[in-house]
């Protein structure tokens, strides 16, 4: 059994749809950041750095998106993870690192960018310049995407969860991206059509673009 | 065979001590960063981004740290890899993934700046923070580390090899490693023991904190 530390829309959206995909049996605990719920004691017991995801297996804790999509790899024979054509996999491993080490940072420099400068500097240039960065990202994302295949290549993978989080955020700041970005959003549409992916949305109280309406977030959420 | 595309002391060198810790059959291709051979057309075509490291088999090509470590990882079974012991492997990507999407992005906000803002805009807040980051980084890990063990667990594994380069930076802006963190300066010392990581600091021209002085590279450069 394992526990899945998540946020509503926040990137663990990706290993929730990967442990719904691979019929996983795990549970779900909800760490509302907008609600500063990831920052009380309890939850740096599970995650001294404050963050999301954070998986628990008995007395086993795991942070870092990029670790836990490994970690999973390694338990599972699911075709999501590829062990059959290595390429394809290292192209998914590589996709979700850049995806953590450079597209995640450029949203933290919009959504946290107390986290790049002192508290009394001037936060707007890292923001402005984290949108233009987002900007480049994702015409790269465009770019490599066909109408038919996946991210990594002719199979559906996990990076292809983890890449749905971007998708959705790039509408939640307020990219058209049907208009922008046409291949990743027929990409989406597959995505939508997964039952995994519907269902993780459902349960997390997320629309694609949106939320529902019982959830309150801070607008600089990425939920 | 496998060709490792690096840049001497640049974070290509974890990949370098692995490949002879495991008795890979490897080649080396220096692309020298200080001298921008990274952005030149050849470059480009391996790697699009102009970053090191880069692997190449036959026609594949492969980047991002983290995704060359998890490539190498399922296709060997030494013991650096961890195979035998699941949780410390996902300690070992959990390490390798925060010191990619964390630590080293603070020392990108010192040695490129013009990564995070506009060209126009002030750079030094970005770099003062960078350094203050950086510091707080490195006493996590020294408070993580203990007098005999490795960064994952009781087993030296890839991970090591990957921090053993920011042990390395950590010198190079002038931090006082051995005073300020003896319990990884501990740790450093077992791992210049090791016959790899000595042959891979010899071919690269470098030492622990410094350069051979047939390299020439600007200060900025983390070689």
């Amino acid at each position: 059994m394992v526990t899945l530390h998540y946020s509503p829309g926040a990137c663990s959206l990706g290993l929730h749809i990967l442990l719904r995909e691979v019929d996983a049996d795990f549970e779900l605990e909800r760490v509302l950041l907008a609600q500063g719920e990831n920052l009380t004691p309890e939850y740096r017991r599970i995650n001294p750095a404050g963050r999301v995801p954070a998986i628990q297996e008995a007395d086993f804790f795991l942070t870092e998106s990029q670790a836990i999509y490994a970690h999973l790899s390694a338990k599972s024979n699911h075709d999501v993870f590829l062990a059959h054509n290595l390429r394809e996999r290292a192209r998914a491993f590589e996709m979700t690192a850049w995806l953590s080490s450079t597209v995640h940072i450029a949203y933290a420099q919009l959504w946290r960018p107390e986290r790049f400068v002192s508290a009394d500097s001037d936060h707007s240039p890292i923001v402005r310049y984290g949108e233009q960065l987002i900007s480049d990202h994702y015409a790269q994302i465009e770019q490599r995407l066909t109408p038919t295949q996946y991210i990594a290549g002719d199979e559906y993978s996990f990076a292809d969860t983890y890449l749905f989080v971007f998708y959705r955020w790039g509408g939640r700041i307020g990219l058209n991206m049907k208009k922008e970005f046409p291949k990743w959003t027929l990409w989406s549409e597959r995505l939508l059509e997964r039952p995994a992916v519907q269902e993780a949305m459902y349960v997390e109280g997320i629309t694609l673009f949106g939320l529902v309406e019982r959830l309150q977030f801070d607008r600089r959420e990425p939920a």
